[in-house]
């Protein structure tokens, strides 16, 4: 038999390329050989997250009509139940009075010439981290084994492949006590990117093909919705042998021949404490075993290569579709906004423009200019002008003409930073552009930025890389990519440039001691107490905690941020501005 | 008996505070007398949303210190088992590595003399709207009925009383199947404040309490967490009789002493339609039987008092929670500014100042600086004049003059609108204090304000009432509270002044229609027939889902709204920013 993979790449929503994308498949090419079976991702047929769309009127309206109409192509096509389609959807029940009463996410069969066949309902509905599935969905009761061509296909969604003590069942399991008759597992996935997830699903996917003896076929959407990367990365494997795997962040068609049965690895059974994966749990487990002293996990070259490709595709599902072909960078002469100016460069595509303004102030060096020059000269981009100077000192005069106080301290500084938001908005909304936050994730962990200033944006390319991995991913790119930062931008002591000889320094601990903090605080979840006896000052663990708790303000304005980890700052980051945990945090 | 509500106002996460409280009460005046009930609000003992910190070590750790400390107190103090207290709280298991494996929501009962006694745990969770108890919470199995001084007392938790079909238990069918031995029942509650939710309780309230044939106590919190607040009122019931009720919005001890057994009511017995809630249906229900052509729910005179409370709790819980004493607003002679100056004034408290900022642009109409100084006149309040007039004139030199293109239409219109941003934010720095945002849920909903423009704000008084209702908010203080704002305020027609002779209804729909169709939207799911179809204009209709699916991305950065409606934007709504609806939203 043959399996065709649908690694699909389609907007949440876009039920005219869906439907279209069906009509191909049916019309065409389905009438003659071998059995196909034919398989998609998650919540193809509407797309995934949906969010509160999933109970928009407007919405399951036209998801219904669209179904029928896929219903109706498919009987008007020759009929062939050797070619059959396993499609991620919903399927909504209604009450009384035609208003949703539950929602399952689930998984519908189609062959040519028949109707859409319900077949099973997704079981575990993660609720941690970004997910919200129990908002919307309602978990299946059962696990199915599908027959079909004589076969006998066990259907996994997504989450069902990761049971463990937080859920109350376990599909696993459950296809473990039919082993014996079991020819297949297929699990259609929207599963989220971050850094290791391909080894993680593929580590799980062995357990999974060698306990129940038989293939094993994971199908995954492609698609940027908003700060959640879908990468793909679709494939096959037999217990341990990985037979295929469809490309990274593209659509892909991945098509297999596939000799059924598979016994290799019969005798091969992992103890359930193997197969017991863990969810909620891992996310928030303190890892206590950390070295002394505690240092930041250490990227390597292929995470460099994800991140650059995964920044790359983030960034262009957001431009695309929203709209945009034009962006805008607010070059400072630091490593920042050099970074990102650089990532969008190395992943623009034809017809696209980009386009980077100096702001230079009061506080600027020469420096910073030139450097900006020189990056610019390299990624051949003409760099823009508009220097802050005269507006700063303009505004100074009429607070202090106007309102009788002069602008000082911080004030004066943020200011500074917010002419220069205004400005690049200004430029952005001219040119119809849309402008790249700058922002990283140590500043956006300690509040180091100011808002409606250096803080805007339309989405964060950076916002889930600490400054240090600033760092070692523009050395990566200077190594692997024709040296295209100045090594001044690198080498240069950080600074915000809001006053004379300012340096981050000054207001924060060194980076690399104050990135490995947060991450024991943001994904470890360690105390004071914690981190102090992992070998961190505990002064600067302390100002640390203060800086984090005294800026939750600042991130609940900020903008979406490209996801790249298990724990980010973003949807699946949720604390209350109002709080008392000064004596304890 | 007596029973005794302690309807409780403590910050979150605020152990010390919970503590003393506890304290003062086990140590003090709790040695005699008949049999006393202390019944407090769901999760009093660590307070609640706590979102994320529920799973910080540093969170958990001192919570489970205080625990112990409240063991040693109580075990300090001289016996005796009359004097009870029932106790919001949470209840942690650990797995082997001390990493949290369930928690649960639920109830502890406490004497003096004795120690803490897990009770029960609540049974339905919520995860709608605004509630994401499933992602931290296991649900209880069991509906408890505490045998306590001779009297079986059923236990609920908040949505305990709410049972419906979206969830698999139900604690009100279990305790009606006890209900011949049933003394009592209590709910420990954290129920979100919105305008209707009174009665929605108490009307609940009187079902059960007729079903069980015993009188119903339900104690809730107070307390404004960021978005949401919590308004206490909490009650005991007999049947259809209220005998008590506590405070609004305010800390409240209510004593009562109760007579049981209650039988008045033995023979009465809803039938099951009416004691079956819902919660996920009922606020997503298109409601289709609304008149032609439809038109918003006019509030009503005590509709208004409410608001004006929650809106002066929600400022001063989020000003005192996070430190700010002086609030900044940005007058703009227009209604919405007007408005919220004057809301802040009536709700002002010792020690704390107000100031009114007006910035007067190119555009901005003699008019707009006479009222604004007449409405300061009528508050008592100086007026401080900030134009942007030069700044303006400056940056659009800076535009013209360094990037070679004149700023004009709409990235001139924004400019303006920044500009003020950047001045009230400067003040704001300078002063200290924090600015209140002035945008109404119309202008949020289709996007019609300036992104880091007339949108900054640390919270919005207004953003969950349509400008429609803002009018007749402002009517209602003019008439019940001396005619604060000027009736020129009123009159004249809404503009944002950022061209010559700009009116709100060039760009948008007449607001009564306009917020008409938000409401359909937002809060019935209407679609675009549905609306047509209850007499709303076609052009209208296209125009305004149009403006609301392009304006996502400004929602997503807004501030926290204070929520005065079953519906509401801010962490309960949930919209993807890229996504294909254009043809069918």
């Amino acid at each position: 038999m043959k399996v065709i993979l649908h690694q699909t790449h389609i907007t949440v929503c876009d039920l005219e390329q869906t439907e279209q994308y069906l009509r191909n498949l049916l019309e065409e090419g389905m009438t003659i050989g071998e059995p196909e079976l034919h398989i998609f991702p998650e919540l193809f047929l509407c797309g995934y997250p949906l969010q509160d769309l999933v109970l928009q009127k407007s919405f399951y309206e036209k998801y219904h009509q669209m179904l029928e109409r896929l219903n109706e192509i498919s009987l008007a096509t020759k009929g062939n139940d050797k070619k059959s389609l396993l499609l991620g959807g919903l399927k909504y029940h209604f009450d009384e009075e035609g208003v949703p009463k539950n929602i399952f996410n689930g998984v519908y069969s189609l062959h040519p010439g028949g109707a859409l066949q319900w077949l099973t309902a997704k079981q575990l509905l993660p609720n941690y981290d970004i997910f919200d599935e129990r908002k919307y969905y309602t978990s299946g009761q059962e696990t199915r084994i599908w027959q079909w061509q004589g076969l006998n296909i066990g259907i996994l969604v997504c989450e069902d492949m990761w049971p463990s003590s937080f859920y109350k069942r376990n599909p696993v399991d459950d296809l473990a006590k039919s082993k014996d008759k079991l020819h297949l597992v297929v699990n259609l996935s929207a599963s989220p990117f971050h850094l290791g997830k391909t080894s993680k699903r593929f580590n799980r996917a062995k357990q999974i093909s060698s306990l129940l003896s038989c293939p094993y076929i994971y199908v995954n959407k492609v698609g940027g919705e908003d700060e959640i990367l879908f990468d793909g990365e679709s494939f096959i494997n037999e217990g341990d042998r990985l037979l295929a795997m469809a490309k990274s962040f593209e659509s892909d068609i991945l098509e297999f021949d596939l000799s059924i049965p598979f016994d290799e690895q019969k005798s091969k059974k992992p103890s359930s404490d193997n197969i017991s994966g863990s969810a909620w749990e891992e996310l928030f487990r303190p890892n206590l075993n950390g070295q002394v002293p505690l240092r930041l996990n250490q990227l390597s070259g292929n995470d460099f290569e994800k991140i650059i490709q995964a920044l790359g595709f983030g960034l262009q599902e957001y431009a695309t579709k929203n709209g945009f072909n034009h962006f805008t960078v607010a070059l400072s002469g630091g490593l920042d906004s050099a970074l990102v100016l650089t990532l969008i460069h190395l992943n623009l595509k034809k017809g696209q423009t980009l386009e980077a303004i100096y702001m230079p102030g009061q506080f600027s060096a020469g420096l910073s200019h030139d450097l900006s020059l020189e990056l610019c000269q390299n990624l051949g981009i003409r760099l823009k002008v508009l220097p802050i100077k005269f507006l700063h000192s303009t505004t100074k005069n009429a607070f202090l003409k106007d309102l009788g106080e002069p602008l000082i301290a911080v004030a004066d500084e943020n200011v500074q930073s917010r002419l220069r938001g205004l400005l690049i908005y200004g430029r952005s909304n001219q040119k119809g552009g849309m402008v790249v936050n700058t922002s990283n994730k140590s500043e956006i962990a300690v509040g180091y930025s100011t808002q409606y200033g250096d803080s805007v944006g339309a989405i964060s390319m950076l916002g889930d890389l600490y400054k240090s991995e600033v760092f070692q991913l523009a050395n990566y790119i200077n190594a692997t990519k024709n040296n295209l930062i100045p090594q001044g931008i690198i080498d240069r002591p950080p600074s915000a440039e809001l006053r004379p000889d300012q340096k981050d320094t000054d207001s924060l601990p060194p980076y690399e001691e104050l990135d490995t903090i947060l991450e024991g605080i943001l994904s470890y979840r360690y105390t004071k107490e914690d981190l102090i006896l992992a070998g961190l000052s505990k002064e600067n663990v302390n100002k640390t905690f203060d800086l984090y708790r005294k800026s939750e303000f600042k991130r609940f304005q900020f903008c979406p941020i490209i996801k790249l980890r298990s724990k980010s700052f973003g949807f699946g980051y949720r604390n209350p501005l109002s709080k008392r945990t000064e004596f304890y945090f």
